[in-house]
């Protein structure tokens, strides 16, 4: 953990990822609800809305896109991932090094680590090559921490995402990404294990408007920076007015009521 | 993905490889028929054909049989393979670098992946070094993105071939090869999942000319770039009629019953 | 081994290291006691006391919190270490490089080697290059000897902790911390097995003060130099009461009286 | 495969390669029929005669031998190989590196792949940096082609030799080292396989010279460069009789009568 | 295997290794016979007798004992090696790198190799490192060349010794340190396998003076050049009339009686 507030990867110690790794980690079927979210032009125009402090791309829609997108998005660079053809334990692929993605533009990076995976070990390993090429990159680092495997029975057990976000914390993250645990005070719980270091909450699959901004005010009341969200974005038709709505909650620190009332 | 346009692999934006890659892969028995084409200059010389954009050979051929073909023939170093002696888990040897492949004068480099297989992270990251290498020799990355193994029940499954599309976008190739998904329509879906990134079909074993050619212009009608083609060209006695066939339905976007009238 | 009198890990020849890896190692559970344990600053703060000559942490919470302490608390960098959300063969994974270590200002490195465990030669391998790289960077090497796993049946055995102390001596420590054997002169032998080399007792769970105090007076009339304590310094509310007991038993030579004396 | 008829490993176009790694693959057993052949120098002397191209030998006797018959022998340093001691899936460890056999004056080196085995891709992927370094340092390479394994039922069929050429041929060899497919026919679509590279036969057990030299000759009369004999020869009391055989039908394409008129 | 009359390793041709790795190889348990044992200075001291060539230890008594006899005694680095409290199938770490050891002062560097176990292959590649590491330090190689494991029956069948020996010669030991097989004419027949490679005898475990002496004479007898000892010397109270005795029949070639006369 290093202080990132004069990087990019935050405004006003916020953060709200947009992620897009879902044609790798999911595959085509994640952009049948709105067939026009396979285009990543598509996705890099949603990214440009100013509540988004950073777009997650795995590296060829980095390399591929981002030349025409350089001034208006954050770039977060998506070093790991793996398709889901494959059933096996969890595992993730480094599909990029940190300096290429330094190399192609990006601002910081993001890595995978499933605790109590079979790999965990190997992938905590990657994660040290990784965090340190990034602090010699001078790149923030975001983890995406998600404990996973024959090791963990509940990965939606409060005591497991706080123990998520503290292996971030140990294992040098700035940021970690983490499921919401179910409330307020679950999540509190969280924030308190991960110290200095900042803690968002992974956006999941689409839901209600009111469901998922809901769990997204709770995590900003119980002390959260922000947000990594995907589908509830570009699994919609109209993803700008959800991001107003983002907006008020984790920057304007709004109530639910005034998020709401951004959306039809 | 980078823009190819200006590199070698490409004639208007169009490709055709000519793959030579199956004395490895397959084995003798794929020159049975003509046995001529067990001989790398037989194919050398096929490859002047000008619809030909790119040979796609092994190293030790690139190495013995190049040199007397540099000035008519585009070099696509194929940098993976193994041999059908071994009936394991889908995998395959890296067996040649891209620092040797350029310094032997390869235009493009070529990898297979296998998604889904057991070994697909280690396949992943290998390629991850080999398309960053490429990069730093300015060479364009074809993938040949065929998903097989455990996780496969049906590789010609038209979401598998999308899916296996995507990972070449995501993951960093400029083209991509995948099998043809049996009609222009889930083609047109493959093509989608594909973002930029050129889409090339692969030629398959041998079969009719009507119904290897329909399924080409099924391909190109669906916005793919072109194909990967082997057995259909050099298991034939005339190959070169097939190649003018070819180049009309690829380059010149002819009717299929054009294509057919070129050959006997 | 090699001398280390001159190294900030010793005061007098006297080894006492405030040991705070739990959130990485053991996770949530450990701070629930005292839950501002939880927080780094609250530890540091603690880690002040003239007793303590150095406070293990994982690489992340170096990073974050020692530039604040650099004057006031020696460190000792944790360079290994994994959750046990996974629930395998015993295993560690090397989370910090050693020049990262010193980079961030170590003064001495950590490293967990599990004798008898099915990965012991891979991390009797990495211990190698880390101590190799210590001494390349100057910094004296700590390990945490841990016989574990399928070919120890009882880590607890008075054979099997000599066994441990005389691993750290033969493969290049300059300290060893063992588990206690159980008395005065079960421990007498751990030190002869360790030659010229520091052995140090490991606190262990957290048991009632005179337990406690009486296990480590009896190590270090054993020989020990000293003692790794976490849990029974940062799992009590008057962790400065209890370092004042350690200090007159590891530094003072006083009898078990006096160190008690200190205690409420 | 780079033309290598400049190189010292051929003379007149003709390979004739003494094998002698018998102490490393097969034990003290290969000694049993002629004790003094366990003596390198034995075994140096008869690589002195005209007929032998180069002499085949492990890393430490060819740093212990070699100095003492540099002017009068042409050092092939085999790179790998393993013990019979072990009957596990079949696999050769890499006891030597390019950079040391040239260092130590080899000609030429020698690698086998098991074509076929469980370790096949890992043995192509040795091959692949052991061909790029050979390269390097001007060293022409002779693969060692022998399909065994798991996936090989028969390591003797004509497809699967013929197979194993092509494997040479495709990954890079100069030279491939095959088993003779028991006739001249068979052997002739072995040399088709292999395209524009040399072919020899490997010499295998010891036989009667008739039987022995009838294959030989089988070989040559296919279009095989040569030979690699190793227990023909030095399982014998009169290897020069045998030799002055061999260079009858190998580089004076005698008839078979005129070899065997060489001997007793 | 390269001349080694000129390093420290031998005297007039001879080796006599005082080994003393036991305390990482078996535990305490090798020291209870003689509590002294267990201080790696008590041995240092033994090392001093004029009879001992080289001091076998492993990387952290080397560091921490070695420097105060620099002048006394012939430092031979172990390498690798590993304890007995894992009871899998044979393999060693690598425990000291070749370029720490020269830095360290060592004159020469051991290594084992378990010819038959599972881990063969990879034994042989670390030992490839190594061995071209020496070459390039100027340090002679001793191989512990030791069959065991899956493959290995019976590691005490003079065939087997023999061929272990070979396999030193083969891949590039200066010395082999092998079990005695029984008799003088069996121990002729590893010597003759060993080429000229010198062969030194294992000491073994403690027996009567007269059993280990009359298998010593057995070994000097059949061309072996020397001896490794440990437990023989350092667990008698009287190392010195043992050495004394060795120096006889290693040095004087003195029979067996003379030697003998040297004891009590």
């Amino acid at each position: 953990m290093r202080p990132i507030k004069d990087t990019p990867l935050t405004r006003d110690g916020k953060v709200l990822v947009l992620a897009y790794d879902h044609g790798l980690e999911h595959g085509p079927v994640d952009f049948g609800a709105v067939p026009e979210s396979a285009d990543p032009d598509h996705v890099f125009e949603i990214a440009k809305h100013p509540a988004v402090t950073s777009l997650a791309v795995q590296k060829g829609i980095a390399e591929g896109y981002y030349p025409s997108y350089a001034d208006d998005v954050t770039l977060l660079a998506k070093l790991n991932g793996t398709s889901n053809l494959w059933m096996g334990e969890p595992n993730s692929a480094v599909n990029c090094s940190v300096e290429y993605a330094a190399e192609i533009g990006a601002d910081a990076v993001g890595f995978t680590l499933y605790g109590g995976a079979n790999n965990e070990v190997g992938m905590a390993e990657e994660f040290r090559e990784i965090q340190e090429a990034a602090r010699a990159q001078g790149l923030p680092v975001v983890m995406w921490s998600y404990p996973r495997g024959q090791g963990v029975k509940n990965d939606k057990k409060p005591k497991t995402i706080a123990y998520a976000a503290r292996q971030g914390l140990e294992l040098g993250a700035d940021v970690s990404k983490v499921k919401y645990p179910g409330s307020t005070a679950a999540m509190k719980d969280v924030v308190d294990m991960a110290g200095g270091m900042k803690v968002i909450m992974s956006g999941g699959s689409k839901r209600t408007d009111e469901a998922f901004l809901s769990d997204v005010k709770g995590a900003i009341d119980a002390g959260a920076a922000g947000l990594a969200v995907g589908r509830n974005v570009f699994q919609r038709e109209n993803p700008e007015q959800l991001l107003d709505a983002l907006e008020q909650i984790i920057f304007e620190e709004a109530p639910l009521d005034t998020a709401l009332s951004q959306l039809d």
